[in-house]
């Protein structure tokens, strides 16, 4: 057992309210949370944490972590030359073994800025699932098929193998997006989450060329083409969003789907800025992701939670727009929520102990005003102190506990970079 | 004599080239930039930097130190309620005292994150001064009376005392706004800019209503109105500028005039996005500040360089609108020539010695592909492994050389917010 005492601790069972007391860990669940007790189990470690702020841990809900390869490879070029130039020929030469090999590098970034789950939507999932199980993470991974319906097959191999092989593992149902597959592939998704009683997921509406080629090509926009194909039957959700409009809210709010935003992947690529506040105001349930490092370039829901408040003001010309607290219920419950796991989404006795320290007492977050805002509007990676996932710790004051060192990380990833881009 | 060697340098002599070899510094300044030298003088200390980078340090120039104080104070509330109700108010219980204590608080933020040097304007400039003298940084007060003729009387007071007081400190002429003053007070500023030969800084369109306010008091923009009286025959600059139209930019391209932008302060407080592309075509020089912790509310040049180039493509649906290095330089080279700081603005030997060593091996920027960039798009203040300002190393590896420990100086502002804000 682990004893965190001394504590501040926002449980996010009760919006943002901050209680003092102490939480211990038993095996990777929360085993008790409240005043300092009477009788005191034998621990195997007691944490002093002086003061500072245990929260769960973020979970980041749209990413492709293997593309931290191509982070900073080409800059300030325009979104299709970038992509057909600079990704898609690099993506193409891509193993296995290089995709585990991206995660890794991707997992570090994660875990020192706090995140311990990623709703993954990649090439090779054998090996970002080998990754995420190496390092301790959580990863649920996101079906991300193109073309036509005999690809639906991989999808449903892939569900089979992956939805219930480990503990930290998950799949969900899903395909890249409306504009890379066709008409047959969105209807044996449909058809294959009618039979599985699974949600769906993909990119959706991210840029306004997207968003209008399928109102050309079947005179819907995507998410309503797609909802009268009956792909959102048990749920799902779309990432981004960005340019949802009253109609598609509607139905995202009616079926309850996920919004997925990415806000500093759509100001980087020039998509626009999510309606945030209109989802908030209309009942949409709002989660957050960083998408890949090639369009991003952080792997930071400190970044995520910042820009997805404070570009709603510069959206709706009004500095009280969108709370920061909303970002933060987002980048972590919501999170959560978006990608299945309900089990790890707050602080509770007997949920998954995935869990942060937040340093309170850096020069950052001083004075201590209004904490859960101070973290939205001036947390930074560097305030984590530890980071415990299904009750092991992961990372803690800068070192890594993942099986694998920094510098062996990055060493194998620069040399199988070298090989791909020379 | 310092000796940092194995490095990667950039220089910003040239662009953002980056050149491989080593710096030496003796006592405040650059004795050597080169390869590794046959003959070596004596060093007091030898630092193997291992591939990682120096570069010139931050300027910061628009910023509030003292506002730490007010940091998350008041949040997601109006911009006016938030002034009138939760600012201005706390502000009038400030005592010369305080505000040294908070911009102590400041300067750790300043320093760990990799800034020498600021454009500071508030309240008891004595206390700003005696803070960066006792912390190694460098300081240039800018002016910030407001009211009639009769208040420029205490500019020229300050002028008088801070300009040529310290060699780490400045003084530069200005005022806090068109909006906060009248004309009596804007044509005694003009008369005092040329009889010293100084330019002139202020607050300058940075919302709509105050843009529009002064068109309507005075018949042209602030901009246009300000000139007319001649206020910048000797140069200076206004900050934010995000409102500031095609005949304003002309005036400010004529006069050579500074634009600092604070884009993470523009953007939380719903003023707009600074059009940093027009500015950079038509030829307007470029600054950056951080504007006060009450409303950004971090006091990071990362965050203000990002925010600078990703907002551009938002604001004009371009994923190529303004490059990263455009902000890179702006940030160092620019702010330091904003606030007429020309003796420690780049990395050239005889300069002083003001700079950063960043960590280029941490996760967040590799691979390394375009490291420029990476810093723009991915840098963290955690990659800052050694601030420099005048060849004193002021913060390394988490640690502070300054005087003071972050303990004393945090327990020392919390004091004082508790008696301010009860």
């Amino acid at each position: 057992m682990i004893r965190f005492y001394n504590a501040r601790i926002l449980t996010m069972e009760h919006g943002c309210d901050i209680v003092e007391g102490e939480l211990w860990t038993q095996d990777d669940r929360i085993a008790y949370l409240g005043d300092t007790s009477d009788t005191m189990p034998a621990f195997e470690r007691e944490i002093d944490v002086q003061g500072n702020l245990l929260m769960p841990s973020f979970k980041n809900a749209h990413t492709h972590s293997a593309m931290t390869f191509l982070r900073s490879f080409a800059e300030d070029v325009p979104l299709q030359q970038w992509l057909f130039e600079k990704v898609f020929p690099y993506e193409d030469r891509l193993t296995a073994e290089d995709v585990y090999a991206f995660d890794r590098l991707a997992m570090l970034e994660y875990l020192a800025g706090g995140t311990t789950a990623v709703f993954d939507m990649y090439f090779f999932p054998q090996s970002t699932v080998q990754a995420a199980i190496d390092c301790g993470m959580r990863a649920v991974l996101c079906g991300s098929i193109s073309g036509t319906a005999k690809d639906v097959e991989r999808l449903q191999a892939q569900y089979d193998t992956y939805h219930a092989m480990h503990p930290r593992i998950g799949y969900r149902l899903g395909f890249h997006a409306e504009y890379t597959s066709d008409e047959s592939l969105h209807r044996e998704v449909a058809r294959l989450a009618e039979a599985y009683k699974e949600p769906v997921y993909l990119h959706l509406s991210e840029t306004e060329s997207e968003h209008k080629a399928c109102v050309e090509r079947y005179g819907a926009t995507p998410t309503q083409y797609l909802d009268s194909l009956g792909i959102w039957q048990y749920g799902g959700g779309g990432f981004h969003g960005v340019w949802l409009d009253e109609t598609d809210r509607a139905i995202f709010r009616d079926r309850g789907l996920w919004v997925v935003t990415c806000p500093a992947s759509n100001a980087k690529l020039a998509s626009g800025i999510a309606p945030l506040k209109a989802f908030r105001a209309e009942g949409i349930p709002l989660a957050v992701g960083t998408d890949g490092a090639a369009s991003n370039n952080a792997l930071d829901m400190f970044r995520e939670m910042y820009l997805g408040t404070v570009l709603q003001r510069l959206r709706y010309g009004d500095a009280a727009a969108l709370s920061a607290t909303v970002l933060l219920e987002a980048a972590t419950v919501g999170s959560a929520h978006a990608m299945g796991l309900t089990d790890c989404d707050t602080l509770m006795v007997g949920k998954q102990a995935d869990l942060i320290l937040v340093d309170l007492i850096q020069y950052n977050l001083q004075p201590p005003h209004h904490i859960p805002e101070s973290l939205v509007y001036s947390g930074n990676r560097d305030n984590i102190l530890l980071t415990m996932c299904a009750g092991k710790i992961l990372y803690e004051n800068g070192v890594f506990h993942i099986g694998a060192s920094p510098e062996e990380i990055i060493a194998d990833a620069n040399s199988r970079i070298e090989r791909l881009t020379r």
